[in-house]
């Protein structure tokens, strides 16, 4: 997929939003546990109901993981009902893998060759030959790991180089954005540290930014857009758990539905000045 | 395992060396195409053919990721095979993990519970919340990323906190070495990078260190010994592609025995000093 594909897809969908499939068999409703694959099910159903008002899905691969080998064929499954059913879906596999150049070669293989997926989240630490191999694939995305919505993101992210006054997050945009190009690079910036976006669109003003931690983890949606929005709108914003478990009930697809109808609501709004 | 039994292990076999399983279909002897699971023979054979000699495997995830499910299948039968029949063995997920804390909480599960690992590598950027879950389990190690052996690794490992004019990579061990102790908190410390070991012992003086980059990637055994060697011995020595891939003919396995076993004649000349 390709920036031009995502951004008319937004304007499209009038939406920026991203489900994020964090799907956990403790959590899913107990009524879908009689299936052969719960979480197979489960996910469809929640995309069944919501493809509509989103422009991308995000399995998170732990979630999938714990369950083995048969959690990667959910994963695999998942991802490929996705590709078939609905191919202008932003497919992000949330696996945050970084490694040694040989190794993040096989990791690309894995997500963009094996499955399906159109970007994966990557971490910075290990520096550029951890990332490279992802780029070279066409059409696919790296979002690298920047400026996180967790609580532990304070104990190495704003850490202050002594050479030209960057936070280490900062830094980490600074010297990737070489790497790659709007084409096939995004970052992951927490909406829970949204007044930062202000001085990461000084950096980076053009490449789209994957926004976590509206929701469950109390960023809010009108500071990201304030500080974030670009012409090409330039931002995916994830609601997970919020939307995935808004009712564990029978219907959990219709809460999921009108969750993810209330954020597109409001995403629209603010899309209306985007040509 | 606990840190006691790494120990005694190392003094019984005489040995600190750890054998990487970056298994590529694409690598090892086309003879064992033949087989319903070629990874697993494979692995199989160098297992059956070393494990005397070395005190830890380290699959790297990505080689099996590659494959799909049937991939993750894979690794969980290896993983069960080394524990089943060499149970003395230390277990090694090299994974790179690292997520926010509920996420890295279903990883733990995913290779601590589900799978039998005793360790698992993980990726520091996202702080104290994405490494914390792991701690959590009982005699169960993490191995957390500080100096890798890659080129990349001078992107941001080696910028200069303002504050203390530490390194990025020394910040990571300082600020961590607070989450977990000896029995459960190693570290990963590049063997291209040998010399900087000098300075990490002066801060972790009884961790073990995890060391890639022995042969391959370029980095001296004797140095590593000579900077890394503490009273414990202190240090897990990694191969890989040096040993797995000796030879890729039908006598794979006895290649890859040889050169095990010439590691480990050097390593028990250095280990006669501990008693």
């Amino acid at each position: 997929m390709t920036f031009l594909e995502i951004f008319e897809n937004i304007k499209k969908k009038k939406s920026f939003l991203c489900i994020g499939l964090d799907s956990d068999i403790e959590k899913i409703p107990s009524d879908l546990l009689k299936f052969e694959d719960p979480i197979f099910e489960f996910n469809k159903q929640i995309i069944d109901a919501t493809h509509d008002l989103v422009i991308a899905y995000k399995p998170n691969t732990a979630f999938y993981e714990a369950s083995g080998a048969k959690g990667w064929e959910t994963l695999h499954k998942t991802a490929e009902y996705i590709k078939l059913n609905f191919p202008d879906i932003f497919l992000i596999a949330d696996a945050k893998r970084g490694d040694i150049g040989n190794t993040s070669k096989m990791y690309a293989k894995a997500f963009f060759e094996t499955m399906p997926f159109d970007a994966i989240t990557v971490a910075p630490y290990m520096g550029n030959d951890s990332v490279l191999p992802f780029l070279d694939f066409k059409n696919k995305f790296v979002i690298l790991l920047s400026l996180t919505s967790n609580s532990g993101a304070d104990d190495f992210q704003f850490i202050k180089n002594s050479r030209n006054s960057n936070f280490l997050y900062e830094d980490v945009i600074e010297t990737s954005k070489n790497w790659g190009n709007n084409e096939n690079l995004m970052y992951v910036v927490g909406a829970t540290k949204a007044k930062r976006i202000e001085e990461i669109r000084k950096i980076i003003p053009d490449n789209f930014l994957l926004i976590p931690g509206v929701g469950a983890q109390g960023g809010c949606l009108s500071e990201v857009i304030e500080y974030g929005m670009n012409k090409y709108c330039g931002l995916i914003v994830n609601s997970s758990r919020e939307i995935i478990y808004a009712s564990n009930g029978k219907d959990f697809a219709i809460k999921a539905r009108e969750k993810a109808k209330k954020m597109q609501i409001e995403m629209k709004k603010y899309l209306s000045e985007i040509k």
